[in-house]
This record gives structure tokens, sequence and C-alpha cells, in this order.
């Protein structure tokens, strides 16, 4: 049975999340529905990051076997005329070894967190943000934000459900920038790489430099919280519709 | 009466345009129900540009008197209280002078108009910009663009309905930007600077310059259409939901 790599996008807002449940709409679930279409006998789905309900994707990344050889480009259209009306696109398709796993070959998983800074309601970015009311300290988010850098226990930043073995894991990168539109409107981007993530643990960091940015915990609560493991430490986890999964990267894209 | 200027967000997709009309949802008719909700003798609401069916504001401005006297703090608040749940968000509100007119005193308006050039359907940002399916000449586009500033007559880009007196127009800013997203999607952004437009005219000349990306039209057709004023020299009228008005700027701002 051949195998396929897909990348793909799509608006987390109707979905219960990445993965097939019980009840609900699952993008998985769309995506194996989609192929059920034309190919006789799909395998499952497997997705290299299980998101969360309402969290988005540009650039994630899955792998599928099939029963028949298709050519990439008519995988792809087939895949995105049977996926409609679901906002999930298919970005594109490659054949890949059977070798290839979509989860665990993944070298570098990039995360984008979008927080919008204002008191109007959001009108065209409705569902694409975290729209927060008050104001926020930005350079001391920012500097908070590089504590998270390097190998540490994110104990306290996963959610009680989390079912890694271990709760160490080596961030890569956690930039933040800073963007004023000409509307007024002051915004909030995160950017954090990692092989890989815990369950909640972008959104549990996120929730706690919000606080940070409020004034409402010095960074120390951070600092003791990695140091700690202590989950009372961390801080709300952010809301959903403002994680986007960007970017998965393997061995041979990154060599 | 106090007069108030508005600076306004909208989504344009539920609406018929910025004008009341006698059938449909107009983002001016919203905007007047939700004052007269607590205001007691609200004035008709004048808008800087009448954005046609499905445009977008990021920086719509407006104005209108109202029979008391509000903070303006509380007016914008109110104001958005009351205007859910359409996707119209009133960004600021401040008090003017009884002579300042929204239309009539703007001095440079700005638009924006996205394409996204890509095959797969738009799952996350599905109605905010027009998608391409065909590879576009960005780089002939943009030196195209760049034809239409100055001072010219835009009778061949106006619709039919354009009650302008005079087609005479001075571009200020004709910029093109292209954007190459992480997960493949090519973009291409135009900025576009005017004290006032015709009816139509950025879509007619983004769908000029489409025709012109797509190797459909010579550069030439794009200039004799400007030194004949001939219609049928312009391209099919772009889609509404690729643009947005973006900011509108009076006197006493420039100066």
């Amino acid at each position: 049975m051949p195998r396929y790599k897909l990348t793909l996008e799509y608006h987390g807002a109707p979905f219960v999340g990445w993965q097939r449940q019980r009840e609900g709409v699952s993008v998985q679930g769309c995506l194996e529905d989609a192929l059920a279409h034309f190919d006789p006998a799909p395998g499952p789905v497997q997705g290299a990051g299980r998101t969360d309900a309402g969290v988005h994707a540009t650039g994630q990344v899955a792998h599928v076997d099939l029963a028949r050889a298709w050519a990439p480009f008519r995988l792809t259209e087939a895949l995105n005329a049977h996926l409609r009306p679901h906002p999930i696109a298919v970005l594109g398709a490659e054949a890949v070894p059977e070798t290839f796993h979509a989860r665990f070959d993944a070298r570098l998983r990039t995360y984008r967190y979008r927080i919008l800074i204002r008191r109007a309601p959001l009108a065209l970015e409705a569902g694409l943000a975290w729209q927060v009311r008050h104001p926020l300290d930005v350079a001391a988010m920012a500097a908070a934000a590089r504590h998270f850098e390097g190998h540490h226990d994110f104990s306290a930043f996963r959610a009680a459900q989390c079912q890694a073995a271990s709760a160490f894991k080596t961030l890569d990168r956690f930039v933040t920038a800073e963007k004023n539109h000409p509307n007024g409107d002051h915004e909030v981007v995160f950017e954090i790489e990692a092989r890989s993530f815990l369950h909640n643990q972008v959104r549990s960091m996120v929730g706690t430099l919000e606080r940070i940015g409020a004034g409402k915990y010095p960074v120390n609560r951070l600092i003791q919280a990695l140091k700690s493991g202590e989950r009372r430490l961390c801080g709300p986890v952010a809301p959903p519709q403002g994680l986007t999964l960007t970017n998965v990267q393997y061995i041979s894209e990154i060599l």
C-alpha cells in the first residue's frame, strides 16, 4: 500500500480537534471520510500534531496508506473536492517511503500564538486570535518568554490528562514579536519551536505570559514553575483560537 | 447637537454594502439602529467611503450628530454592545466640530487588496482574500501598477452606475508587495492611496492587473485604457472579498 504525506490547513472552530472521537466532527475523521469516497481501502490518517478543539493549522502534516497509487496532484484535488464544505484544505501531497511516520519522524514543530490587545470586538479576525481587553507589558512578556527556551521539566505547563511519559522537553525557540496596526490594534505574536510538546503546553505557557504582561504575576513565578513543576504556579490556559500549528519539519528537510 | 467621529472595522460578507438600501442589511443601517437604542435622536451616519457589498474595512471613518453629549469611551462601548451580533466594531470615537464631515473632508483614503495564489481552497482565510488558482507574474503586475499613479482619466476603470461628475483622479500611491508564506502560499498585496476613488475603481484596476499577471493582457492595454477611457479595455472587476478600506486621513492629521 503506497504511503502519502499530506500538508494541511484548517480552521479549528468547527472541530472537536484533530483526533477522531466518539462524538463530534474531527479533522482526522473528515480526512478519512473524504478518502473513503475515492480510495477502496484507506488506512488511518496519522497527524504530526494532535491539535485540540479550536486550534488552527496552516502547516499540519499527516500520512496515510492508500490501496491505490495516486498521482499527488490528483490526490490533492480529489481530497479537496470531497472535504467540502469543511474548512480543511490539502495544500500538498507526496508519495513517501512506507517507513515515513508523520508523528514519530517529526523533528521540529512550529506553533504561532496571536494576542490582539483591544477593547472593541474582533469584526474581521473573530476566532483567529485571543482578544485581551486590558493593556499588556509586551517587553516584560518577551523577556519572560526567553526563560522557556532550553531543556526543562514542563510539568507545571501541561494538562492533567497529558499522557507523555516524561515532562522534559527542549524548547528551541520562543520568540515574541509586537505589531502596531494602523487602526490602533496592538498585536503580540509568539513563535514557538520544539521537537515535541506536551498536551496544552503552548497554551499554558502563553496563559502564564499573559498574567505577567498584565502585571498579575512576577516573572519569578514562571521561573519557580519551571523549577518546581507545580501546576498551581501556571497561569490559566490561553484559549485555543489564538493558536496555529504553522510548520512541521522532518530530518530530510532539516539536513 | 454634538458631532462624533467614529473609526470602524467590519467584515463585508453579510452586508449589502456601507449604504442603507431598501432591502438587506447595511453597515450604515446597523450603526443607525444601534445608536437609536440609547440616543433619543441620532442623525444619519455619514461614512468616508461607501464600500460595496462584501468589501471589508479596518479603518472606515464616519460622523454622526447625536442628541446627547456622550463621553467618547462610553459611546464606543454602548455602540459595540448594541451592534452585536453584526461583525462591526467601533474602534474609537471622538467629539469633533460640527463643521467636520467624514466624507467631504477626507484627504487620503487607503485601500488594500489581497490576492492569494493557490489551488487549495482557503480554509483559514476564506472571504478575506481573492483566491487565484493559476500562476501570476507578480513582477509584471507590480510594474504595470505604477502606470496608475498620478493624475489620469479613470473612465475605463469605473462602474457604469458611477455618479462622479469627473473621472479625473490623482492616485498618490499604488504599491505591490509579494509575500511567500512558509506553507507555500503566494500572496500579492496592493496598497492604493488617493484623495478619492470612482465607484469600483480599485477592483477594476486590480482585475486588469490580474489579467496582466496571468499573461492574458499586455501592459500596453492598461496604458491604452488610461489614455482612451474605453471601458472595454478594462479587465473583469475583481471580487469584493479581497478589498479592505484600511485608513482615512483628514487635513488635521496630515499637517
